[in-house]
């Protein structure tokens, strides 16, 4: 029963990593699509998505099992935290479903030059997932805490951008729709960083009992801030 | 043990509740201050906003003291998902946050008249909401069912609203900053929505065990659409 249950939960693991490396291949292959302006691979991006929310139910259903093993406190909080991280994954996908779609509706029309500006906050906000995950994977608080207030660094390429392009449409109204789209893919970006944050405040609270979720962290700002 | 088991998931429920009706109330005040054009509530509703984070950080926390009671899996499931709904919940939170934050930017300039079609889309969003809510606490999945079509309705308010403010922006540049308030927040009010649809997902769950989370509803609109 033990070995079962040590299994199983070695198995939760992996599919979690699985889960999260599709997550941030979709957020790759989403600003990739935008930066060459490739409709198909937006679209393929789009249909990719239900892979991801195939693994969360899966996940879901893989924690219920586990939790009827009665699993000892700190196995408890590890397999609710993997609830809580799959759901955030899947909200990663969601954002990279966004992102190609308004990629898409960006392929219509000429190009505009801010649209230079999405992938080094893409690079900044899947840094900070994949070192989110990996202190997940190396129960590593420490690098966990280094994640969260990049987050604010995100939050001020995403504010910046989008003052920029309010700035834009008023001179260029023919430009709106465009500016539009591209504020969206901004801010989905911003919340992959607002995923990410949420995932290393799981790792602290998983490694150190601490739940730091809603506390001013370094530099006070909330990871939900628009 | 039982009987403490019992009283302490009776009063997860309660938290429960307790917590929906703050999250329902922040955004009803949060629209209030929208259409009174009221800098002091909507300031209030941002600062009364970590009653809902204490809350969910709360509710984590009794659920995992009810886990460690090793329960049945009818109240296993019931336990996880008051964890998830605690969670849209406090996103619910979030969203009036957003909403007090563009309303306080909006107070400050001349009123557009399409802010005329935000309490519409505020009552049905909160409408789906509270019969989401009602469901869970009946334990009624046929009503939880009738909640999830009426994402799409919301979803088409917004649309339509997203669509007025980027052609009245268009003609009318000086208004671009006052649109883009008005876009947030009839998309954080579609969200409201998508989380009472998350809610009404998890009540059916919990009582048919069929998770019907990213399947196509009735109108075959995915949750998350933009």
């Amino acid at each position: 029963m033990d070995k079962q249950f040590e299994q199983q939960l070695a198995g939760l693991k992996e599919k979690l990593l699985l889960m999260a490396s599709h997550a941030e291949a979709a957020v790759i292959r989403s600003v990739k699509a935008l930066v060459r302006r490739d409709d198909e691979l937006a679209r393929r991006t789009k249909e990719e998505d239900n892979v991801i929310d195939t693994l969360e139910k899966e996940i879901d259903e893989d924690c219920l099992k586990l939790l009827a093993f009665k699993p000892a406190p700190l196995d408890l909080r590890m397999i609710t935290m993997a609830m809580k991280i799959a759901h955030d994954l899947e909200r990663v996908g969601d954002e990279a479903t966004t992102i190609s779609r308004r990629t898409i509706e960006l392929g219509h029309e000429a190009p505009l030059r801010q649209a230079g500006s999405i992938p080094p906050l893409a690079s900044t906000a899947l840094e900070m997932l994949k070192d989110a995950l990996d202190a997940f994977v190396g129960h590593d608080a420490e690098k966990a805490l280094r994640v969260i207030p990049r987050d604010d660094t995100v939050d001020a390429m995403n504010k910046s951008l989008q003052k920029e392009l309010a700035a834009w449409m008023t001179e260029n109204p023919a430009a709106i729709t465009r500016c539009l789209n591209l504020m969206v893919i901004s801010k989905s970006l911003e919340r992959v960083a607002d995923h990410a944050t949420n995932v290393a405040e799981m790792v602290v609270y998983l490694c150190e009992g601490r739940d730091i979720r809603h506390t001013n962290h370094e530099n006070g700002a909330p990871s939900s801030s628009l």
